[in-house]
């Protein structure tokens, strides 16, 4: 096209794509060009703005290290990756939902037994979680795999220090035959996404505060079911209404039970108060395999 | 909100913008949002298509330094620049029209004197270039200054030579008082915009090449006139079509005329063949300045 203006420019660019083998990506960048150009053209972008943007994607990219990642925070901060959790991830009524997944998960994570104490030392109030994991029918799953992580009372995941490579308060269990999982681990709380970098000078230039609500993550995969990647939300607790991932969903929350003195459900007294979580897992059943032809 | 759902959170994080300050910021970041969204629910982007997403950003502001921008790169193959330069910079009839900047312009180029042969040394066959800049009224522009750039027969701008710190093929003039800018340069040719990171992967995977056509870059800034960003491109020259960065207007394209021998136009002769070049700028005025209250 020989003669580019702003009202024929969004056509150029997509007629380009004429060539383009791979059908799934040519209607990905058909839609990326259409929407990014809708954008540019409705907020009728000044050429400092263009600047701006492209100078705060270059921070963005160039914070980002084998620890961290600045782009998936900005995604998270967005909503864009509540929004594709969302859109992949449709559960039937009665299935428990999924919510984001979050950078602090650490594959090979320690494989602890069932009753055991998670947390590792990692600082907080002792809490004791009860969990099954069941199908849509009621049917219990044994043999699931089940990960658990969240932060400690300080309001950071292990691999957040970078004086130690500790892994505390995450572990991998497996339920048992009742589909039953149980652990002792600490009571989460509220705690800021990392501010130090580009996305947190956004947040604070557009007036948003970088909080999450008080949650544990879980990753629960077995046989024949959808892997569920999920968190519990502490019900009660600040900033359920204005997570800065967009991550709640009201089935989500649930009891963290205080106990100012007893005998906890399972294992050692503590010596003092604790914390005890009752929480159902309800997985989908898999898409049934393909036959493959003979 | 507690309650997400690919439904109601582009509402939820646009909601979160409640206290931003800053009218503009608010303003971009809610269209931001909201087309960012329509492009991953339109697309109805995988969980991994969107991972690929983060790492494909990642890479680009990685593979930015001091001399490779390869952000801008992608806006401009994209079409993001040009629609930028497009939406700012509306021209009435008969004013030369704008085009993108480019990565290659360098702050602080030799000023040179009317008739100088500005390419240093860069190897190409030689071009006579003879340009007016004037007022929409076609009032001479005296005093103007001509930052003039452009790369050489092997597609490569003097920056690109890493060997070399060597200015060639770059210049500032300034206009006499019969608004005209002469100087020797050499031929531009088509060449690649750089293909060695994430933007390249990204052209070759979706079947597009890399090249721009021939052209010489131009800035004319001058008192009461808006300044002026642009190329002259080479007509009848290959991919002044299918240009990477969507930058070509049929307004901005010349004859390069070929004089197999004989002498030119001004300077001493060449020994041989060479092209000539006639271009008119003509300039926008300034929006008048605003007067300032006593």
């Amino acid at each position: 096209m020989r003669n580019i203006t702003e009202h024929n420019i969004t056509a150029a660019v997509i007629g380009q794509l004429a060539q383009c083998e791979n059908p799934r990506l040519k209607e990905i960048m058909t839609l990326l060009v259409k929407h990014v150009h809708g954008f540019v053209r409705e907020a009728r972008l000044t050429e400092a703005e263009w600047m701006q943007g492209i100078e705060f994607l270059t921070a963005t990219g160039q914070m980002c290290d084998g620890k961290r990642q600045e782009f998936i925070l900005l995604s998270d901060t967005l909503g864009v990756s509540m929004l594709t959790v969302a859109l992949n991830n449709a559960k039937p009524p009665g299935a428990t939902e999924s919510t984001v997944f979050g950078p602090f998960h650490v594959r090979g994570a320690p494989e602890l037994a069932l009753g055991a104490d998670i947390s590792a030392g990692a600082p907080g109030e002792p809490l004791f979680v009860q969990a099954t994991v069941k199908g849509l029918d009621g049917e219990p799953v044994a043999n699931a795999l089940v990960d658990v992580w969240q932060a400690d009372e300080d309001g950071f995941y292990d691999v957040q220090y970078k004086d130690s490579d500790q892994l505390r308060a995450r572990a991998v269990l497996r339920s048992d035959a009742q589909g039953r999982v149980y652990f002792r681990s600490i009571l989460p709380v509220a705690y800021p996404v990392p501010t130090d970098g580009p996305v947190g000078q956004m947040l604070s230039a557009s007036g948003r505060h970088p909080w999450r609500p008080a949650h544990v993550h879980f990753m629960i995969q077995a046989l024949g079911y959808e892997t569920l990647i999920t968190h519990v939300f502490r019900d009660g607790a600040p900033y359920l209404d204005s997570d800065v991932v967009f991550g709640v969903r009201s089935s989500l929350m649930a009891q963290f039970v205080h106990h100012a003195s007893g005998r906890p459900p399972f294992g050692p007294a503590t010596g003092g108060g604790f914390y005890t979580l009752d929480f159902d897992f309800v997985l989908n059943p898999a898409a049934p395999a393909r036959r493959e032809l003979p």
